[in-house]
């Protein structure tokens, strides 16, 4: 097998090919903003670990980095000489499927993995595909940020939540994006990141990626973003979101819900963005939106990549559920890669099965 | 000088007077839950390190502290045969002085430096000054206690913030006095802590006063209580406060507006507990509050008594606020050691000057 030349560069993750070999590198998020530890994954097992332990996250840039590892491991496979066609395929299929357990409740993780399945299947090529999934998450990165940067104007106070830049996809992010397009775009405004407890990301991550772009901005715990709001220091927030359903209902990072119904009372305009894969059509409202609890630990203390600290109680019972539903009527508008909708617009698109 | 035989103990503080000496003793918080490190104070520059460092806290607990700290200065330059009469006076006014400086913002400590001063310009006892201060902070937290309970009935969620117990005060505390007594009478209800960042009094100490009573609870990140809310586990929320004004804005811990607001939301009656000593007549309303800005450090991680740890850039820049203000118009009722008041009630006792 002759390889082309490819290269994929991301904030978290790089991918080339070079005389007969593949190399795919993933940033290790845990060690951020301390250090950029980038970790070479020689084959699709070391890709689940590192999705298990949060090592790399965000939805669509686990998705990509699965397929790519699946490419990796078809390269592995095709090294090993005592491979014959047949097995080169169940082995395949098998490390999809373990890679497709690392994370149950990634949807564009089982996006990915049903592709790859599909192109082996069809014995298309693996990194085709991949390089497809990339490209698309990529341009759709680039979308939001355009239809949502004009929301953005010069003086704004600009609130955001968790992480949802390079480091959650391998385009230019979810609502990162909108910021960073204003930012291109000349605008003057000030991101104040949400900490977001308890993993931290907004004050690991978000403010790590501000800093890299130049974008000024101010770290706050979650508990902030009022006072901020009844000062008129905020004049937009702009969230990612995990999952919308039909109604336009959405999941997302705990503490979403909280800043949807601090934004309406202080009568500011609230937008969640996403790509159209993370609507899905299928899901009624809301309430049909299962949430997960998280490890007790995360709320006990501080989990971090070298050490674990715990401030309360090891007795103390918690409540930790990874996401949030906010509810429809608290939108202003969506900031889709297909453009901008109210939520009217957004349901009778999913209506129409558009 | 013989000293009648007194001991007065509370959660956060011990006294007693022994042949010849006066023996006071202070909780360091900053090492709770993990260990309850008790300190011995033999002079007032210690208690004033105390105070600076956060190991003694609240503002009631350590107007009674430091009045203490009076008692043990007083004896040890009484010990001092060097001593005349006229350097006693001088020395202990310095010391006064400098236990004001330790914490400017704190009210209670200014009012009990006033009042032992006092006491010390008439030739009274200091002693029975600060347990005349001692035994009031007391009756205040069972005052609160009593008339807040019946606001809680068998079955509710009752959300708080920070630590308004036992470590606050001297007594029982101010919004953990009603949770307290409403236990005491036997009514069945569960507690929601919120872990309080950046300082984590929710997570460090009201958790751990919480398991002390036996009083059953849950710890949540600050950003989890909407959520709570919007799924009907929330039946009324009770807070401290630091300081209210005339027209009943009232400064509190960060978050609280916030908790404040979704309890508006949400249709949940909302409570600040205080004594009147709270209460601040000749501040017209909230904007007239001033709050301090602390360390960046605290948002930046987390700043404990053994480490402290950072998540976060060092070049972040941080808003870090130790108060936010409450408007009147969310407050359901005031719960204070006189009684329960409607806003109206409040305004209109505070116009009469009572």
């Amino acid at each position: 097998m002759k390889l082309r030349p490819i290269k994929l560069d991301s904030t978290g993750l790089r991918f080339k090919t070079r005389v007969g070999a593949v190399v795919l590198e993933i940033l290790d998020q845990r060690y951020l903003p301390e250090e950029e530890k980038w970790v070479a994954v020689d084959d699709s097992a070391l890709m689940c670990q590192l999705i298990k332990t949060l090592a790399v996250r965000g939805a669509p840039l686990i998705g990509v980095a699965a397929a790519l590892a699946l490419v990796v491991e078809e390269r592995r496979i095709a090294m090993d000489t005592d491979s014959v066609d047949i097995k080169k395929v169940e082995k395949l299929k098998r490390a999809a499927a373990e890679l497709r357990a690392a994370r149950p409740t990634a949807v564009n993780l089982m996006w990915a993995m049903d592709r790859m399945l599909v192109a082996l299947s069809e014995s298309r090529s693996l990194l085709d595909e991949a390089i497809a999934i990339f490209n698309e998450d990529v341009e759709m990165c680039d979308q939001m940020g355009d239809n949502g940067a004009p929301l953005i104007r010069t003086g704004d106070g600009v609130l955001t939540i968790c992480n949802t830049g390079g480091l959650a996809t391998v385009g230019i992010g979810t609502a990162f994006a909108v910021l960073l397009r204003a930012h291109e775009r000349g605008i003057k405004f000030h991101v104040y990141a949400c900490e977001t407890r308890p993993l931290l990301q907004g004050a690991r991550l978000t403010t790590w990626e501000l800093a890299r772009h130049g974008i000024p901005h101010t770290l706050i715990t979650d508990s902030m973003a009022a006072t901020l709001m009844r000062q008129g220091k905020i004049q937009s927030v702009f969230t990612g979101a995990d999952r919308v359903a039909a109604n336009g209902d959405y999941a997302n990072k705990i503490g979403t819900y909280s800043l949807a119904v601090l934004a309406k009372h202080h009568d500011i305009p609230f937008y969640p963005v996403a790509p159209m894969s993370t609507v899905d059509p299928d899901c009624a409202s809301g309430e049909k939106i299962e949430i997960e609890q998280r490890a007790p630990g995360e709320v006990r203390g501080f989990v971090g990549a070298r050490e674990t600290y715990r401030w309360a109680p090891k007795s103390s019972e918690v409540f930790n559920p990874s996401f949030d539903v906010t509810p429809a009527n608290l939108v202003t508008k969506f900031v889709l890669n297909r453009g901008l909708f109210s939520v009217e617009e957004f349901r009778s698109t999913i209506k129409r099965g558009q």
